[in-house]
C-alpha cells in the first residue's frame, strides 16, 4: 500500500529499494548549524533528490545508464537540532556501519563541517587514503571565532588526521591569508581558481591510490550555482565541474567515497543549483561506484 | 538503515509507519493534467508534507494532540503523466481498496478533478452520502471545451452521482451563467462567497448523515494562498477556514474522508500556502478522524 | 493573418474589436515618472490585461456577462519617458476625444497624478461632476518637494478644480498632517480607514448625480496588492472592494468614468495583485458601464 | 563628511542623532541562533530601518507627527554569533544602561528569545512590571529540546520573573498542550487567536500600571507578515495590530518599553512585512512614549 | 483610436504594421501541453516580445539596423488548449500559408514539438533542406511513454522526414542512450556538448543549401537561460550561442526559417531568459532574413 | 552608545571611522532618474554595503588584505529626488572635496550618468587623465530623446572633456550605429565584447598616466550580475572582471579614482550581483588604492 518513493522525489531517481543489494548508499545531513552567513542548506538533501525527477538516467558523459549501479538511498539521517557535535558523532557512526557493509558512502549535505566525521570513519578503513577537495573556501581554520566545530575547517582537520601531503585543494578563492600560508607550507596541493586542468595534472600521481572526494558546490560560479550560504564570484562553469567529475573517472584512482555539500535551495528561485546538483550525483555514481 | 521519513519532510508528521495499525491514510495525488490556466498543482502533496515539518502535534483549536489520530502516509499515487483517465482510475482503485481496509481516506491534490473517483469510491460504500464542497469555482460544468474530464466539472458529476440535493456548496464567487443556473434550479445547495456562517446554519441538517468533505484550496483569498493555479480575489480568510473545519468537527455529522486540492507551490514563493495548508489537514486529522 | 488579440492576453478579455460600436473604451497609461519611492507601475496596464485571462466572464456578484457590455481595448497611450508635462496633456487630449465620441473612458495606471488630466476632460463634459476616490493616501499635497506635479498632489488639484465639498474620499490611512486638516476644514468629505460602509452611507445622497470614480489599488491591505509603489499596512480587503464597487453600481448615482491605477507588478511575484485588479475592472465594466 | 544616516535607511527616519537629547533609543539585536525552522530574523532591524523609509511622518491613527517624538537610533548591538548566552548578556547590558540614562527602550529583533535579558533588565528597575504580549505562540516551554535558552521560552521564564499574573498574552494559536495546561493553571492571562477586543477588555485593569510590551510579528496571519520564520495561518490583520496599539496609546497603562521581533525579510519577495513593521514601531513611538 | 502596439511590448521592437510589405514573418506557438517536467512556455511568445522592448535596434555583431529588415509580428496562434493533435495541424497550415506568401516563418515557442509541423510545411516548399538543430537535448525519441506526439521527438521525426544525412544537431548532452545510439548510427551529424565550434566546422560543407534552424533555448547553461522547462547544466554561454548565429549569417547556406522555442518565463524571476531570446531574435532576424 | 556601524552592513567591512585618517572614500549615489528601462539602482549602494558583510577580508588575487588600505565610508549623498541636475551637481562637489582632501574616490551607484560629474571633478585636478570604461553599453550617445543629460550620454561627455584618444572603452556589446561610428571615427579605443584580452594589450602603452576607472556592472553576463536595469546578454564572467582588476592593479598605471555603478538589486532575488559587486570593490580598494 505504499507508493513508489521516487515518485515525487522522496528518493534519488533509479534507487534500488534494498540495502542490502545495493552497492553505494546515498545518504542526507540535514545539517546547517554552524554556518556564520546564509542559513538554509539543511534543506539541499530533499530538494536534489526531488530534482533528480527531471534527469536522464542515462549519461552520455560517461555513455553508462543508471542501471548499471546498484545504489540504495537512505534518506536523511535524523541530526538533533543545534547539536553540532552529537550531529557530527552520529555521522560518523553510520559512515562507520556503511563501511563495515562494503557499501560506497555518498553524502549530500549540508553543511561542509560535515566532511570531518566522514573523514574520520574513512580514514579508520583506509589509512592510506588521500582526499580531493573541490571548493571555492580553504576551509583550513583552525576554528572560527573560537569554535572549533565550525564549517571553516574541515580541510585543517584532514590534514591534522591524514597529512597535509595527502590532501588536494582545487578551485580555491576565499579564504584567510593564515590559511593561504598554511596551504604553501605544510606540504598540502592547493590549486587556487581553477579546477580541471590543474585535477587533470595531478590525477596521474594518484594512480593506484584510495581517494575520498569532497566537493563543495560553491566551487562553481554563483552564475551556475546561486543557491548556496556563501556564494562567491568568480569561480568555474558546471561545465567544468562536469569535465573535473569525468577526469577523476576515466584516471587511475580508486574512489572509495564522496559527498556533495552546502546546497541552500533558499537562495535560487530558478532550481537550477540542486538541478546541477542532481546532475552531479548521477555522474558520480556513473563514474565512481566500481 | 533506513532513516525516519517524517524527518526532513517525506511523510507528514506523526505518521504511523504502519498501514495496518492506523485508522486513517494519507495519499497524494500529483496530477495536474486538466489545468487551464496556471499547472503546477503536481507537487503541492510533496510540499504539504515538507511544510508539516513546522507544525506543532497539538491544536489548541481542538485541544488534541496528532498522538490521539493512528494515521498513516501513504505517500505519492504514481499517476501516469498526461494520461486523465488512468489516473482516475488509479485514485479510484485505491480508495476502494482503503474503504474496504476501513480506512478514513484522506487526500491531497494535485487538480480537483481527482475528487471525483473519490466520490464515485465513497459512494459505492456510502449511497447515502453527502458532500460539503469549500471553493472559490462552482465547478459544475458539464464538460471544458468539449472534455468531460476537466477540473471545472467535478462538482457536476456529483450531483448526477448521488443527487444534488445531496450536495453543499460554500464560498463559491466564480463560474459561468449556466453553473449558477445549475446551482439555483437543480436542488442543490450553494452559499456564496461565504462558508463558516452558511455552513454552521446548515449542518444541524446534515446531522447523523455520511459526509464527505472536499476543500479547494482557492477558496481562500489569493491573500492567504497565493500558491494556487487559479488564484481569485475576495475570498475567505484562513481563520474562518480554520473555524469551518472546527464547525465540522463539533457537529453531529460523520464525517467519513476528506481531501483539500489544488496547492501549487510555484506561485508562492512566502511558501505560506503549504504552510497553511499543512495547518488545515492537521485539524482535518484531528477533528474529523474518529 | 494577425491572430486575435485577446488570445495571450494583449487585451482586455472579451473586447470589441471595434472603437466604433463600442460603449466603453479601456485604455493604459504607462508612467511612473513623478514616483518617490519603489517605481515600476509602468508595466501595469499589460499585466492587467494578461491577468484577464483568468476571469471568468460571467460574475455572480452582478449576474451579468461580459458579453452584456460593449467595449473597446485601445492598448496604452504611448506616453513619452520622462516628460510628466507632456505626457499629461496627451492623456488629456485623448480623454477629450472619447468623450466627444460618447465613450466611457475607462483608464488603467500608472500613476495616479494620472487622473488629474483625466479630472479636467471630465470636467469640461461634465461640469456637475462627483468624483469618488478609494486610496490609501489622502494625495492632496499642493506640491511634492516643490513639483506640483507629483502622484501625491490628484485630489487637491480635484478638489480646486470641481469644489472640494464635490469630492468623496475613502479608506484615506495615510498623509501629512496638513492634507488631513486640509480636508477636516475645506468641506470635502473623507472616511478614514474604511471604504464600504461609509460609501454606502454617503450614496443616496449622491443620488442622480455624475460620478467619476477613481480608485488606486494601495487602497487594498498589502496582504491583498502587495504589487504597489508605496504599500500601505492597515488597508481593506479585496472582499471589501468588491463590495463597494458592488454598491456604486445598486446605486442611483451616473457613473461617468474610472481608473485603477499604482499596479505595479514587479513587487509582487505571487500576481496575485493583477488577477484582483482584473477582477476590479470586470466589476466596472459590467456594474458601471450603462 | 559623513552624509545623514537617514538617508537611504540607515537609521529609522526622524531619528535625533544626539543620544543625550533623546527620549527614546531604538535598538537592534540580529540574533537568530536559537531558532528552530526558518532562520532569518538577524536581518530583521536593518531592513525595518530600511522600509521606513517609505512613511508618512505624521499618524492619522493617533493624530501625531514623528518630531513630536524625541528618539534615538542606536543601530544593531554587535552580537557574537552562535553564542546564545554571551548575546542575551549583551542585550541585558545594554538595556540597563538604557534604563539608567532615563531611556524608553525600543528594540527591534531577532528572535523572541532576545526578550528574555530585555525583561530582566526592566524588571530591576520596574519591580511592579506588567508584560502585554502579542504573539502567535505562547512561548511558554520551559526548555526545548532540552535547551533552557530557546527561542519558545521567554514568557515562560517572565512568568517565572515577575509572577505569572502579571503576564497578559493575546494572539495565542500555537503551541504545546504543556503551554495551554500551564496558561490555564498559572494564573496568567491568555487569550487565543484574538487581540484587539479582549486587550481592550484588560487595558481597564492594568490602568496605572508599568507595562512593557513584546510583539511576535507572527501575531499576524501570514498574508499580513510572510516574512517571519515560523508563520502560522489564522492569525489577525494588520488593520487589528494597529489598532491594539491604539488601545493601549489611548488606555492608562504606563508603557515603560517595548519590542517587535522575528521579521526575517528573506521569506517575503514582497517587502511588506518589514513595510507593516515600520508603521507598527511609528506607531508604537507616538503612542507609547511619553 | 488604437496605439501603437510596439508599445509597452505588444509586437517585437519596429515590426512593420503590414503583413503584405514584409519579408520575415514572426509568429508565437504558446503550447506546452505535452511537457513532463515543468511546464509554462505556453507564456514564452509574450514575454520575448515584452523584453524586445529593452533592445538596442542596432547590432554591432552584424553590424546591422533592424530598419534594414522587414518583417511583420502575426502575434500568437490560437492553439485549442490540450490538444496537441489540433494545434500541431493549426502551425502547419499557418506556416503553410506563410510560405505561399513568400514569407521568411521565425516561430516563437511554445515547446519543441512545435517544430515538427514547421518541418513538414518547409519541406513540402523545400524538398532539399537540412535542418540545423541547436538544443540540450536529443529530441530523438520515437515516443515518450506510449504517446508519439511528445516534446521528446521532434528530431526523431525530422530523420524520418528529411533522412538523418541532413539532420546536423549540436550541443546535446542529454538523452536516453537509444537516442545518441540512433545519432551514431543513422548518418545524422551530433556534435555533444559543444556548439559554435563544430558548427564552424560544418558550415562549409552546407554551402548553398537550403537550412532551417532551430533553437531550443535549453542549448544553454541554466546560468544563461533558467527560465525553461527541463534545465541541464553543462550548458553554452550565451556569447556562445551569438557567435554560433553569426557563424550561420556569415556562412554560405540559405536560412529558409527558424523558431527558437522553450522559454518558460515562470522560473526565471530575473528576467534574463527572455532578455537574452529577443537579443537572439534581433539576431537572426538581422544576420538570417536576406 | 552608538554601535559599530559596519556590523550589520551599515558601512563596507573594515573602513576606517575617520575620515581624516583614511587615504580613500567609498560614497554612495542612490540616483536612477534618468533609467529608461529598468529603474532601481539607486538602492544599490546600500545592498553592496550589506554585501560586503559575507566578504572574507584577505584576498588570494592580490595576496594583500584591507587592513592594509585605509578607507572610510561615507555614506549616501542625499541626492535629490528627480532632480538630475543638482544630484550631479552636488556628486561634483563632493568629489572636488575629497580630491582638495588628499582622497581617492571610490564611488558606488546609481546609474551611469553619475559618472560624469566625477568625471569633471577629477579633470579639474588631473588634466592629462586618462579614462578606462568597461560596459556593456557603448554610452557615447550626445543626449536620449532629447535629453542631454541621460544615463546613455556619460562617455560622449568624457570624450568632449578629455579628449577620445584618452577614453579607453572595453567589454561594449550594445548602442546605436552612430554610437560605433564615432568610437570608430573619433580616435577613441573600443574593445567590443571582450575586455581582460585587450585591456592587457592596452595597459603597457598607459604607463605612468593618471587614470580613473568606471565600470558598469552590465559588463558582466546577465547570468554574472541579473540585477542590473538594461541587462545584455552576451557578457563577461565574474572571473574575466577580477582578472581585469588585478590587470590594472599589477599595471604601471596610476589609478587617481574609481566608480562601480548601476547594481540595481530588485531585478536579483539571489543577491548575487551584490556579492559579486562588494568583491568587485574590495580588490579595487587592495589593488588600486596606493
Amino acid at each position: 500500500m505504499r507508493f513508489d518513493e521516487a515518485y515525487s522525489g522522496k528518493v534519488f531517481i533509479m534507487s534500488n529499494p534494498s540495502y542490502e543489494e545495493s552497492k553505494a548508499v546515498i545518504y542526507g545531513m540535514p545539517m546547517d548549524w554552524t554556518v556564520s552567513f546564509r542559513p538554509g542548506s539543511r534543506f539541499g538533501p530533499a530538494r536534489i533528490r526531488e530534482a533528480s525527477l527531471g534527469l536522464e538516467e542515462y549519461s552520455p558523459y560517461m555513455d553508462k545508464h543508471l542501471e548499471e549501479v546498484n545504489y540504495f538511498d537512505a534518506g536523511d539521517i535524523p541530526l538533533p537540532f543545534g547539536n553540532a557535535a552529537r550531529s557530527l558523532d552520529m555521522v560518523e557512526e553510520y559512515v562507520d556501519k556503511l563501511l563495515a557493509d562494503g557499501k560506497f558512502p555518498l553524502g549530500l549535505g549540508g553543511e561542509h563541517l560535515l566532511s570531518w566525521p566522514i573523514f574520520k570513519a574513512m580514514y579508520r578503513k583506509y589509512p592510506d587514503m588521500a582526499i580531493i577537495h573541490m571548493d571555492a573556501h580553504a576551509d583550513l581554520r583552525e576554528q572560527y571565532e573560537g569554535e572549533p566545530l565550525s564549517h571553516s575547517t574541515p580541510i585543517r582537520k584532514a590534514c591534522g588526521l591524514i597529512g597535509p601531503e595527502n590532501v588536494y585543494s582545487f578551485g580555491i578563492r576565499s579564504g584567510m591569508r593564515e590559511e593561504f600560508q598554511y596551504a604553501k607550507e605544510s606540504g598540502m596541493h592547493m590549486s587556487k581558481f581553477e579546477v580541471a586542468r590543474p585535477l587533470k595534472e595531478i590525477l596521474p600521481s594518484l594512480a593506484g591510490r584510495n581517494v575520498y572526494v569532497t566537493i563543495d558546490i560553491d566551487v562553481l560560479d554563483p552564475a551556475h550555482a546561486p543557491g548556496t550560504g556563501t556564494a562567491e564570484a568568480g569561480g568555474i562553469t558546471s561545465k567544468e565541474l562536469l569535465e573535473a567529475i569525468g577526469a577523476i573517472a576515466k584516471s587511475d584512482v580508486n574512489v572509495i567515497g564522496a559527498d556533495l555539500v552546502e546546497v541552500a535551495p533558499a537562495y535560487d528561485p530558478t532550481e537550477q543549483t540542486q538541478i546541477a546538483a542532481s546532475k552531479f550525483i548521477r555522474e558520480m555514481l556513473l563514474g565512481w561506484v566500481k
